[in-house]
């Protein structure tokens, strides 16, 4: 077999040259005898890593002072529950953009904790589905804040708008962080969990802005408290070391390659390919709109769904692993986070072409 | 310098062998041609560690049919959240059994859900600190559950004892769990992080009896509701998948030597051979009572305080880390969990028996 590409939609393919080193100095890292996820969180070299990691982060994205970077547990959906927990104060609804499976599954956790005012915003344009322009999207007043998913990793919709409006917007960006350049000083919260374009699961990242904490309900387990972890940086529990080394080592690596600016660049070319490949097919198809496609998760389907089996089988020989359709729409998926190189995505253009021309 | 041995009370010293393994299959595991921490969880491959791993420590601990086995993110303080929303149901008070800082940290969280009857069961004994017989601790009438935690890490106390009451036993075995043979039936929860004896930090073993689900608060977060995780086989977020690939390869690594009953052997021969050391010596000390003293933690002071820095600096450069204390109780600690080999024991006393010779 060629060499083989990882399209799983997370946990997802981390750069290769990240998983290397952390092979290498997995058994004695720092020259300490030890694995680093053997040492102390309180101790000085792991602090060096935290210390580091954020500092990092920060330059990737341009973090504005005012901002607390956080390294939690507990996963995007540990963070369906922080964030009205921590948010709504004295307020009783917020906002919820609902465009996709994720956006939906954090309403339904918000409403164990208010009343959200969850706004369908997809609709169809041109026969692909779509998202109403964000100055049609219809918030309410009492809102405490305005919460969306920028990009939604089933359907392969990313929405490029921000909610018009002078609330906190809280963004679950655990599929399109540090993919493309965000101006960070517009949003309250920014969250993601780390299995798709940060590291290992078990690692989630909240970037909050200073003014909103404080406000916690007392309900809320101190584990998901903002308060409680930026006065603890992020150590009140043992954090997952060995996934927050790792995220550092990916921060290291983005930035080694030119940043945010240059994978942004990178990611755009790698979609159009995948995209010019299904669109120019009667074969395969891809059911959004062009405004509105992902360049993080490209969902494609056969235009004979009897040969999804096969298609798989067949890709999976060809070393083009995990393209399976998430289980809640079916169909194939390939996702192509910052890690996955441009060959990654040749090659599987190559293979749908060669397979489109046996089975056609 | 010689062999390095890793005293950490968490991030702890895994089993060398363990380390060994996932370093050789790092990048290429199981010939997938990526990294375990790369696949995804609900796939087959990933699957099969999720079921042995469940699998082999059900044998370790002979955990009984009626009990599930959960893997969860959010360390021991998610759990003491967790188990007030998950099981006071109409209750408004639970005993905690208080014998130390983790036992103690438990009950200002819960103190948020319910009036917690708190019990000092710490005692003098002989001029030592110890633990009041359990048929001494007072439990009231109308709690919902009895929550001691049976391995105090920061204060080296170990209480052998369960409470004398027919209400559900809830124990925090973080770092104890798998150090020794225990009853499973006799609790109603026993949950542990897992960076003491299991594996990395980021994971937490939840063991619940069956009975004990469906009575969560509404107001629970869904990633610390137990029917949730029971129902999602662990998998409603994201599992930390690496961790739990470690904790699988810790579970085999414990069954090939021989299981709970060989590992608790070498722990007591561990554990009587360094306080031996500290009580034939006029040189360093320890201040709990034999009956109660931890065989996973143990504190030890200098005489001299002074002398603290250089003990821990000259036995660093021994090769023997991270043997300071914690910071609420300054000395020394040497944690020796399970993968801590008798070697490194010895070598410990050997160096603590010099550093005397040279400095008494």
């Amino acid at each position: 077999m060629d060499k083989v590409y990882n399209f799983s939609a997370g946990p997802a393919m981390m750069p290769a040259d990240v998983i290397k080193k952390a092979q290498a100095e997995l058994v004695d890292w720092n020259g300490l005898g030890t694995s680093v996820m053997e040492v102390s969180h309180r101790g000085k070299p792991f602090l060096e890593i935290a210390a580091q990691s954020e500092k990092d982060l920060r330059d990737l994205l341009s973090i504005p002072d005012n901002y607390h970077v956080l390294f939690m547990h507990g996963g995007a959906r540990g963070q369906f529950a922080a964030v009205p927990l921590n948010l709504l104060g004295d307020a009783t609804t917020a906002d919820y953009m609902d465009g996709g499976f994720w956006a939906h599954s954090a309403v339904e956790e918000a409403s164990k904790y208010c009343q959200p005012n969850a706004v369908d915003i997809t609709c169809e344009r041109d026969g692909k589905r779509a998202i109403l322009p964000a100055n049609q999207w219809p918030l309410s007043d009492d809102a405490a804040f305005v919460h969306f998913c920028p990009n939604e990793t089933i359907d392969g919709i990313e929405i490029r708008d921000l909610p018009v409006t002078d609330k906190p917007i809280i963004a679950d960006m655990s599929s399109v962080i540090l993919s493309r350049q965000i101006d960070v000083s517009k949003y309250g919260v920014i969250y993601a969990g780390a299995q798709k374009n940060i590291g290992p699961a078990g690692l989630t990242i909240v970037i909050v802005r200073d003014d909103l904490l404080g406000q916690a309900k007392q309900i809320l387990p101190s584990i998901l408290d903002y308060t409680v972890a930026v006065d603890k940086e992020s150590m009140f529990n043992t954090p997952p070391t060995f996934a927050w080394y790792l995220a550092g080592e990916v921060f290291k690596w983005l930035k080694s390659i030119g940043g945010v600016a240059e994978i942004q660049k990178r990611n755009e070319v790698k979609a159009k390919l995948l995209y010019d490949a299904i669109d120019h097919s009667d074969f395969y198809q891809n059911n959004v709109h062009p405004d509105n496609r992902s360049a993080m998760n490209v969902p494609f389907q056969l235009k004979n769904p009897e040969l999804d089996e096969l298609f798989l089988k067949e890709a999976d020989a060809a070393g083009l692993r995990a393209l399976k359709g998430h289980r809640a729409v079916g169909g194939m998926r390939a996702s192509i986070y910052n890690a996955m190189p441009y060959e990654g995505v040749e090659a599987l253009v190559r293979f749908m072409a060669e397979f489109e021309k046996k089975h056609a």
